[in-house]
């Protein structure tokens, strides 16, 4: 997959995201992966003993738009080669954080004293790659325009539980006129491995989601006059599904500190 | 194409469109061609003088989700091979209409006595193959649940004129929940020739339709709480521009009256 040429302008070098992976490995680069390495998949990562990790694989399974798995590890392995043939997974992330009984109880950027021969890594899908594909199509995302996060909502649609994972559905909302919308949806119908195409969109209240003027993270959203909400399942449901089931120990990544793979968002496309 | 075996029960004998055109051209079946050869394309027909058509075919092709054209045969030729290889369009639609200077003059169910050899035959795709395929994905059409004709409407959008033709772009209507709205455009996005996905959906007024509950043709829908219109652009839109052109001489199918293809829907699937 790896061969060192270049491929085109937008999506930069070949090996972008193994320099990325280099800088968080060294500890240089200990922030925010948003917009580096353009065109590659970035991964959510959950690292959870192999006691847990059946039934949060089934998890996942039942709830596949929000929880998309791209790879999984064996116990104790901390490489990841369908997504890049260096990948060490407990250094290339740039900030984890560290869960003991469902609690956060250190964000370090570098977990190699942590690590058991039990640990089970989970990579899934990030909607950053779909976010990718509908700029490409020329289409403008308001978040972006306004230099904004996402806004996230927390529903009323109780996600499939497994073992003592559950929750609600967390959605991500971005607003299109109607004919952008078709088009949104179009684009993002082709990336079921990166949460896909809408679960809702239009009245917020048909999925619990009380005031779409309050997120449950991210800011107030501007909607402009004719445009419509559009609703996808969020990477941030598993989060809450690892809260509740208060694994004995468990490392995530930090919010927006994303594993940076060597697999093109291209590759990802069904069609 | 044809080869006498046998497709699946839904699609019904592969030579069930052979049937249709067979009992049109004897006579014996000269009314409209819904829910007949389940699995085939149906399409409808516009028939111009060479001096006519290329500003036809140029409009088709500027307009292209309410103008798709599958098939266009030869100045005088009566077969169209790519759709059925014993095809004679003048007998094998069940009735025709025919306009002399934009009026209807006649609406007979064989046109041989006024074939010309300067006659150009184009076929376009007709909803009936993507409405098909809708059912097929398990989504509930509200029209045929109440056994009406699919609403349809005159927009505000003006089509991209050519030559003589030029008008609104008519569009038919179906609603659906959200999350089988979704669903409904990945389905219909697949067909590009039948027309493809929605061009709208949501607020009437935004494509200048006033009141959804007077449509330009059928009955009043029913529109179920939560419910959200989806409107697709309709093979009504070249007649209208027909009749605003007023050529001095054109024959259609009548509405409803389709030729019936060998063809079937699933070979226009585009993925």
């Amino acid at each position: 997959m790896m061969d060192g040429s270049l491929v085109d302008g937008g999506a930069g070098r070949r090996d972008a995201g193994r320099a990325v992976r280099t800088a968080a490995r060294s500890g240089a680069h200990d922030t925010v992966t948003t917009g580096l390495a353009p065109g590659f998949v970035q991964a959510n990562i959950v690292i959870l003993p192999k006691a847990w990790a059946a039934d949060f694989l089934l998890y996942c399974q039942r709830n596949g738009e929000a929880c998309p798995v791209i790879a999984v590890a064996a116990a104790g392995d901390w490489t990841l080669p369908e997504l890049g043939d260096d990948i060490d997974i407990r250094s290339d992330v740039p900030r984890y954080r560290v869960f003991r009984d469902g609690v956060c109880t250190d964000e370090p950027s570098d977990i190699s004293e942590l690590w058991r021969d039990d640990l089970v890594t989970f990579a899934l899908g990030c909607s950053y790659s779909f976010e990718e594909a509908l700029l490409q199509a020329g289409l403008r995302l308001q978040h972006i325009a306004n230099d904004t996060k996402v806004p996230i909502y927390r529903t009323g649609i109780a996600t499939a539980p497994a073992g003592a994972f559950s929750g609600p559905m967390i959605v991500s909302m971005r607003p299109f006129a109607p004919r952008d919308a078709i088009r949104a949806i179009q684009v993002t119908s082709r990336f079921p491995r990166v949460h896909g195409a809408p679960v809702h969109f239009g009245d917020p209240a048909m999925i619990g989601i009380p005031d779409i003027r309050t997120p449950w993270s991210g800011v107030e959203p501007e909607i402009r006059p004719g445009e419509v909400p559009l609703f996808w399942a969020c990477g941030v449901t598993p989060q809450l599904a690892i809260e509740a089931a208060k694994p004995p120990f468990c490392i995530t990544h930090k919010a927006g500190h994303m594993l940076v793979t060597d697999r093109l968002n291209a590759e990802f496309a069904s069609f």
